[in-house]
């Protein structure tokens, strides 16, 4: 996308479409409706009205043709003949931002609404945005960001090593604390809660975040090192705000949430209020990523989340468990700490999260492929089902990434280091 | 899905996968993720955890088999050898509510999380939920709904009629409130802003939905009859609320909400404070939907929302400008009118709102098709570009509904009916 654009006052959006029609006129078909657009011109609707408010087509790059349409459902032009030519392509659209104002809800409704039910459109999906500084004066951004975790964690020069609660619900608070302890005695810098774990009765938040935070306050006292304990704080927007007070009360440093079951606005609720980091969980991302046809890139919707105001996102791991390719995830973790907005504004860099069957044999890739120390990795199986217990999974990690810095093969590195060595033999590839 | 199982505290979710998994294994990786699982068995999932808070497979019923993946990224069984038989099958869970407790975001969260990305499963979509009524402990659902809406509109034995202020954006609030003004006197019942026009320095909300409402109250004082404007109130939480008191105060009776752009917590705050009702639009529900194999139905889709508290909710309309087929509408028409939970708790029933590329002509198949009046019937062009004007529009939309109601073919009632005559011939198939 062309950032030269970025300073004007116009919002951006890039898609990928897959379309019988004539490019231009689908380009046409989509900025029509998505701005003033009606299957009749209505008697309202005037050339300079149009001119002023209408979404433009900025570009079109043409790409290969298809054999076969991606999406059931699509039609062709009325008037077509003979053999049907389905052309995909990369278009651009821009809306003067006085369409909807900075506002995040409404602008999803633009670039993400009713176009992908066009019936000229076997895809369609959206693949970035470039939005205007504008968008800073109505939205705050991260809070913490990249810089503001590590001095929340105390952990500069190499990822934030996390690890996940597990079994995800069935624990009681106080075993839940007992996990807790015994992992930040393994030396670990991250615990979140599982994204299914809220507010049971068997574990009820209000039970479970003061005992988990208690250990963490005394591991603290007794160390001087305290991790960051990412409290899934997800539910109604009283819920989430009662509950993050709790976790500041309790002196915790994070709260988690689902991003897409709560959505934008009451992400930007919780962020007006918080004093903490915000852990974005990503779950029901496949439902947006899972087709190559609809929906949209991890790289457009980051961003909406970012300006929301959250610290944190998942973005999968390298060798997962998932559908996802490595280089995907990749493109999405270094998405997250490219700025947002040009100099001088706010970049809202936030800290891509590594999960998903990591261990210490992933670090030399995924530190190769990022080219940055800026991430929290996490890790389940790899520090808990270390051979030598969770305190050797730990330090497996940290070798691991010593190795990865040091542009020294893990095989070669093990050999003068015990914990990794186990780590390689017990997660091979 | 067994309806019987609904008075129990269990959540029951139906899927339709594809996967090249034995479906006994498929079906178990999709329950362990879901909740207590991780890709080792940790040593706090005791037997006695796994049998209380397990996700349960409840049933498997195979479909066919496919020739090759619907999505990519899928794998095969570690130790498979041989050619791949990829079989599609519906399945069911089922979850104790105490997982999560009675919350919807949390649901969500668990319904419809990390599920879509597993690895066995080349298509995964959710197709319908069934909650227990321990929800409606923690929800208010629809407030009006369908008689509600009746009462609110004076709208009685016949669709409610509604329209869509266009051009979408860049009229000026004068400008809009000439246009309702206008549309009232035509006959219309129910004018919705479009979901493109929101708070736009243009068009403020503070300015357009008094200009508007004067107009219709000045309406109602001549003729007494009230058409409902449902004002386009997305955006943040507090801004939502703000609009909503606007409206109240401005003598209003609906609001409307983009539900995606939202989210589940925004829109159950919304309900809790509302006074007038709520008009879900569904715009960017393509994005769950395009893809056979991914996302979800709209059976589900509807559900979170009607709990939450929508009164009515888009559902496209026969013969429409997208790529939803008749069959999957009316499917989605025929579920918001059905009883989400049993006798004697509340069923939650709301209008569906059929909309795009409306006319007259439609007004037959879509009631034989649902088999009820109870739906807002909402035209732009079919009011606006009848030959006649827009208040022969609204009469040949009276028209047609009395022709289908008393089933007379509309080419028959046209004879005697001029408005319906000239909309048959404006409105062509």
């Amino acid at each position: 996308m062309d950032k030269t654009n970025t300073s004007s006052d116009r919002i951006f959006a890039k898609y990928w479409i897959e379309t019988a029609f004539p490019l231009d006129d689908a380009a046409a078909i989509m900025a029509g409706e998505q701005s003033t657009g009606t299957f009749v011109r209505v008697p309202g609707e005037t050339d300079e009205l149009r001119e002023r408010y209408a979404a433009r087509v900025e570009h079109i790059v043409e790409l290969g043709a298809v054999d076969s349409p991606s999406l059931a459902g699509s039609g062709l032009p009325k008037k077509h003949t003979g053999p049907v030519l389905r052309r995909t392509a990369e278009v651009t659209l821009s809306w003067p931002i006085e369409n909807m104002g900075p506002s995040l809800p409404n602008l999803l409704s633009t670039v993400a609404g009713n176009l992908f039910e066009l019936k000229p459109f076997s895809g369609l999906k959206l693949l970035d945005i470039t939005l205007p500084p504008a968008f800073l004066s109505a939205y705050q951004g991260p809070q913490f960001g990249v810089e503001g975790t590590r001095r929340l964690t105390s952990v500069h020069g190499r990822p934030i090593i996390g690890t996940i609660i597990k079994p995800s619900v069935g624990q009681s608070p106080d075993q839940t604390a007992a996990q807790v302890k015994m992992l930040a005695e393994a030396g670990v810098d991250f615990i979140k809660d599982d994204e299914l774990q809220a507010d049971g009765p068997h574990c009820p938040f209000d039970e479970r975040v003061p005992a988990v935070l208690r250990a963490l306050n005394e591991h603290a006292e007794r160390t001087g090192r305290r991790p960051m304990y990412a409290a899934n704080v997800t539910g109604e927007i009283d819920q989430m705000l009662r509950r993050h007070d709790l976790v500041v009360a309790s002196g915790g440093t994070c709260v988690m949430v689902s991003v897409n079951s709560v959505g934008l606005p009451a992400m930007t609720a919780l962020r007006r209020h918080a004093q903490v980091a915000i852990h974005g969980h990503r779950n029901g991302w496949g439902m947006f990523s899972r087709s190559h046809a609809t929906g949209m890139s991890f790289i457009a919707f980051q961003k909406f989340w970012r300006l929301a105001g959250i610290d944190h996102i998942h973005v999968n791991g390298l060798h997962n468990k998932f559908c996802e390719e490595d280089s995907s995830v990749i493109a999405s973790a270094c998405e997250c700490l490219t700025p947002m907005f040009p100099a001088p504004h706010k970049g809202c860099e936030i800290m891509p999260v590594f999960s998903s069957g990591q261990s210490a044999r992933q670090a030399p890739d995924t530190y190769k492929a990022l080219g940055s120390m800026d991430l929290i990795y996490a890790c389940g199986g790899g520090i808990l089902a270390h051979p030598a217990g969770p305190a050797a999974g730990v330090r497996s990690l940290h070798q691991a990434w010593e190795a990865a810095a040091a542009g020294i093969p893990l095989a070669e590195y093990a050999k003068s280091h015990e914990e990794l060595r186990s780590a390689l033999e017990a997660f091979a590839a």
